[in-house]
């Protein structure tokens, strides 16, 4: 498996495109964005879990439900969620204009939006600007870099990604963007991910190896424990490889797997460097757990700590402040047995050894935290369980991007 | 029942008493507290649900456990949290100190402890000012502020309060003090609460009694989604009023629970106007849930949204918002059902309506929420189910405290 270029249009057969069609009025910016498969595709999704769903996860969920997909039409400025009918209506009439321009089915379109809560969404201009939205459909840098950017909020960081590897004897790649820096947990909250392949695989196994990345990269992802009406990752494979098609029970089934957990981990990991207002990306790793999901519970219980991110953004080796969240992560477990350490490219210190203090250089744990990327390692003695989850520091600028800033 | 002053000496036989001892070496402030009784007495306390419980929490739950109790000593300064056997020794090294100094029994002495996680704690410094704390003992005006300021850290307001009620014929009193201004949630974190009363209650009725009122108060207060390793609410009853002795068969037990009601809710809402960095105190609203612990949950959820609580720290009437940290609370409800308002000083407006938007002045909305005081009420149309939650915003000062404050 190797990194390449392209981003969603990495893969063989897929377009797209960005353009500003003024949904926000006063923005500059790009806001509408397309990408299309000249074949029809096998999908897979996963949406919010928030009881509150944006009408375009409703249209969305329906029509991957229904079959195959060619197209995605997303737009950043407004999320259409708490809309009512009229909300409903906007994101059909979306999928319309596109499958119109397009020449495909309504069903075959899938729709996407993010952005201000409860604001009716002019679909008015969306109609306007769907010409120039077809128009700007490439296969080349521009086109993954206009609809990169026209999905875009308070993010500051284009985060898109692409492989290739070999499956059946063939070259396939698969390519990602996605946007997302705030609202992010415990479930891929206020991010859209659009994920191309031109592997063949059938939608069972796409289904199943999107739930396994997922659930090892975006669900364990959390910047401010808020979790949006309209998140969505969504996968295409239009199969142009023309490799055998990929089930749960073939040989090459898990390169695949794997490289989708890189794809997704990756991303994952941007949207945490760049969580809104974050100065530093924060993996936490809890091993000797129980199992897996204790693991995974309690680096969450850490890494959304309000405590502990304030503290790190302060460089501040406040260890103390991560033995708490552990302790009302709601996990069993003795407290006389862990330990905690905080590493980065400058180096490696422990600072709490059998659930007490240890003495350590205060001095060398702040040139340990000051860096970019921190990890905070925990080692219990439970058992074999482990998990590593990814978030940031809480900072002033969080506070004045959303105090200031109607998302 | 009317407000009285006082604090916890405001009921018959109480004293109190505070002193610097020098535990947090560079600050002037006091940092030792002691409360006494007299007689011995009934009591009843709540302890913090964390796995990692201060070594005084354990202390005292034995204390409790074991029969009355006369006094309490208190540090601020240092959690005695996360320090082993050694932290244990100096948790029952307090109550002998404090037991000796009264000449009472050591399991008659609670102890309790707030501040820096996973710091030995400096017992000789208590040792060598037991006396004077002793000698600050007072049953007036002096003694219950300075016992309050002994274990105050970050808050900024004195939390105090004290009732009078006729129970049985006789006057009775319950005075109280409270610190706490972070870390507060879901259940009383960081949270000192020491009761004092002179009604006669017996040890099932007080201990009732308790748990009904912080069911109704500290557990019903979030301010930045951590719970602490060190709360505490204990409440002393010595009967010194003379009245019969109140069991939860008296009649009038509920007099004494609904004051005692009273005095948590209003310390409740004190520490949450004083959360840490706290501009405004935010109280929310849940009615017309299918039952009352949905109507908490939800209540809760948007209270500890980190994007609610941006947007009343910036004034912003970004309902969204609050749709979304109730969709993601767990409780199944009907999203098309749902009202909310904003109330305060300034008047009330309504802002979502059957769950979608409704027109409303900015300007109006915004003069609403300038205010220090701001109601969110959310109206559902499930059941009878009603809550209140008490919160605070979050502000650039929150950060800015425990980004460089090791607390």
């Amino acid at each position: 498996m190797k990194e390449i270029s392209g981003g969603v249009c990495a893969p063989k057969g897929f377009m797209a495109g960005g353009v500003r069609a003024g949904i926000k009025a006063s923005s500059p910016k790009k806001d509408l964005a397309l990408i299309y498969s000249q074949e029809r595709c096998n999908a897979a999704a996963l949406f919010t879990t928030n009881r509150v769903k944006a009408a375009c996860v409703q249209v969305t969920q329906e029509h991957i439900a229904a079959g195959k997909i060619r197209a995605i039409i997303a737009n950043s400025g407004n999320a259409n969620a708490c809309t009512g009918q009229a909300g409903m209506d906007a994101a059909h009439r979306m999928a319309q204009l596109a499958a119109d321009a397009l020449s495909i089915s309504p069903a075959e379109t899938a729709v996407a939006s993010t952005g201000v809560i409860g604001v009716p969404l002019p679909v008015s201009v969306i109609e306007n600007s769907i010409g120039a939205l077809k128009d700007s459909l490439r296969s080349d840098e521009q086109g993954h870099v206009d609809a990169l950017e026209a999905i875009m909020t308070t993010d500051t960081r284009k985060k898109e990604i692409a492989v290739g590897v070999t499956i059946g004897g063939k070259t396939a790649r698969i390519g990602a963007m996605a946007k997302g820096s705030g609202m992010i947990h415990p479930n891929m909250a206020t991010m859209l991910c659009f994920l191309t392949t031109d592997a063949a695989v059938t939608s069972e196994a796409l289904d199943s190896a999107l739930r396994r990345a997922a659930g090892r990269s975006f669900n364990r992802l959390t910047i401010d424990g808020d979790t949006s009406t309209n998140d969505m990752a969504l996968i295409m494979a239009n199969g142009e490889a023309g490799n055998q098609p990929l089930t749960v029970e073939s040989g090459d089934y898990n390169i695949f797997c794997e490289a989708l957990d890189y794809v997704c981990t990756a991303l994952a990991r941007s949207m945490a460097r760049d969580g809104e207002g974050a100065t530093k990306l924060v993996t936490v790793t809890v091993l000797g757990a129980s199992c897996e999901k204790d693991a995974e519970t309690m680096a969450k219980s850490i890494c959304s700590s309000s405590l502990v991110k304030a503290a790190l953004f302060g460089s501040d080796a406040n260890w103390g402040r991560i033995l708490c969240a552990i302790g009302y992560s709601g996990v069993e477990f003795a407290p006389e047995k862990i330990d905690v350490s905080f590493i980065s490219r400058a180096g490696e210190i422990k600072v709490c050894k059998d659930g007490g203090p240890v003495p350590f250089s205060e001095e060398k744990a702040r040139l340990i935290l000051l860096e970019d990327e921190v990890e905070i390692l925990v080692r219990l003695q439970e058992g074999s369980g482990e998990a590593s989850v990814f978030g940031c520091d809480l900072t002033y600028d969080y506070v004045k991007i959303n105090g200031d800033y109607r998302s």
